[in-house]
């Protein structure tokens, strides 16, 4: 590998759509942060051995998206038809190259896909059943609709009906409907990447795509000013041009990632939506805001310390 | 209605693909000024009689979808599989509200359908089948895809087909290739909008999503800062956020929207693309800056006086 000229940092999250501790099990809470630590560790691991941001971005969304904890991949949220329709994109802060997918069905890891569209076509967004075929021709993983079903979304979609069906639909805790992957990085070239996946949102209407596969909007990554993924309600995110708007602040009104992540999480929360952030600017500083109850989140900063979390408190699990 | 408190102002474009003046007949020149003009009096209509300017954006636009010289609705770009697939979107600067589809192939006046999306659903961007069967639910005039296919795109297609088949794709003009449709506005009581409507360009693949339907990408209006529509490459435009960066330089850098449109046209040009745009500034000030041959366009500024172009003249034709 060359010389690092840069110091190299991984942020991660799996949604600030998080249930209340008392909603899951002790055991489902230590597999959630196992998860999390095993996503940082991949992304960590290609960080350390000299590869870059973007590689270490896919590698650390792909474990989330194959976990059923997190609303992306296996475990992802259900349609009002009761399908699965995923959306990812993937950003170079490098080269502003940036590949994504939405409304697919069959792609196992839509992550994967999205940095095929960025490095294989001449596409940014490619959408549905022509997504599915262009990551088949490029031999991604494709599997059943069926194979990203898990029982906790099953009964969510079920749950989430019966409310809708009493008139209660806004009873419906945040994380029974939302939920997203995403992780950004600092390489040691001084590269920025940053990804997003997600299932949307539980009982979404069929053709519905939010902020997650748009550049701007859910991700964004720019060499040395920040690389950012969102999560939350992604209509919101996309009439802020969210992700962007927090790189925006740093170019144009010298405003720090802290300030700006800061102002645009207050923007998007006036209203009245759950909203959170993993970002990392070109030093490395990495900076999780999020205003729920909880977001699965972890980090890796220049120090090399490993932290995880899903409600207030971090868990540092110490050296990577 | 009301007493106006701003001044109006609409502007519009029909792509920044131009064909070089000598390859289509004046007949067809004049048409296509005429149709702007159409286009440009259907939303000062509105305006002068104290609409909002999102009415005064859906009507200009979908006087262009329905004309065969702009890539839009009738007229539209054909994909490689010789089909339409088309992309618009709409956002309301009051309020940030936006609307959008993608790859729908059976409505006819896309923009009309992105309005719904805004006002109907509680969506931004609603893709491919659902959206039709959304557009047909709100009532709105569905036809067959043929319907929008001209004889033009026909030719253009097969020439751009056989110059792939001789590697020379990259002789291919911009026009015979690109295009889009977008009008932006501000109406009495001060509010700005933005909307855009596209096929895409001749030969796409299938699924391709470009910028036209993309907040903060194609489309973007923020009342007190300015109403972009934007025209050429989509890939560049979504990667460079290039909608909102103009107006997040005019917020957080306090430029005007001469010194930001310029800016952001130059970085879109760096990449060598084609590109062009159509805005509006919060007093009233219309700017159209394209680096092509020519972009078809027309405004009524504050004055009233109406002007058209297709390349770098532009006809006054005196007040609208």
């Amino acid at each position: 590998m060359a010389t690092p000229v840069s110091p190299i940092a991984i942020g991660i999250h799996g949604g600030c759509g998080t249930l209340d501790r008392k909603l899951q099990s002790e055991r489902d809470w230590a597999e959630t942060e196992a998860h999390l630590a095993q996503s940082l560790r991949a992304g960590w691991k290609i960080l350390a051995a000299g590869g870059r941001a973007v590689e270490a971005v896919e590698a650390a969304v792909a474990v989330m998206e194959d976990s059923p904890h997190f609303n992306a991949g296996h475990g992802a949220a259900l349609t009002e038809a009761g399908e699965h329709e995923l959306d990812a994109s993937i950003m170079d802060g490098a080269t502003l190259g940036a590949g994504a997918v939405c409304t697919v069905r069959t792609i196992r890891s839509p992550i994967r896909a999205a940095r095929a569209v960025m490095e294989k076509s001449d596409c940014v967004l490619i959408a549905g059943k022509a997504a599915e075929d262009f990551a088949r021709r490029q031999g991604l993983a494709m599997v059943d609709n069926s194979y990203f079903t898990t029982e906790r979304r099953k009964q969510a979609l079920a749950s989430l009906k019966a409310l809708k069906a009493r008139g209660t639909i806004a009873l419906a805790s945040e994380a029974e409907r939302h939920g997203t992957v995403g992780a950004v990085a600092l390489d040691g070239r001084g590269n920025l990447a940053a990804g997003t996946s997600t299932g949307g949102f539980n009982n979404k209407p069929p053709g519905r795509v939010g902020d997650s596969p748009i550049i701007g909007a859910g991700t964004y990554a720019k060499n040395g000013v920040c690389a950012v993924s969102c999560t939350g309600q992604g209509e919101v995110f996309i009439r802020h041009v969210a992700a962007y708007d927090i790189a925006a602040r740093m170019i144009y009104a010298k405003q720090t990632l802290r300030q700006s992540a800061d102002a645009v999480l207050e923007a998007l929360g006036s209203h009245k939506i759950g909203a959170g952030l993993m970002a990392v600017d070109g030093a490395g500083r990495v900076y999780a805001p999020f205003n729920t109850l909880g977001m699965a989140r972890g980090w890796i900063g220049p120090d090399g310390v490993a932290h995880v979390g899903t409600h207030k408190e971090i868990l540092r699990l110490g050296a990577a």
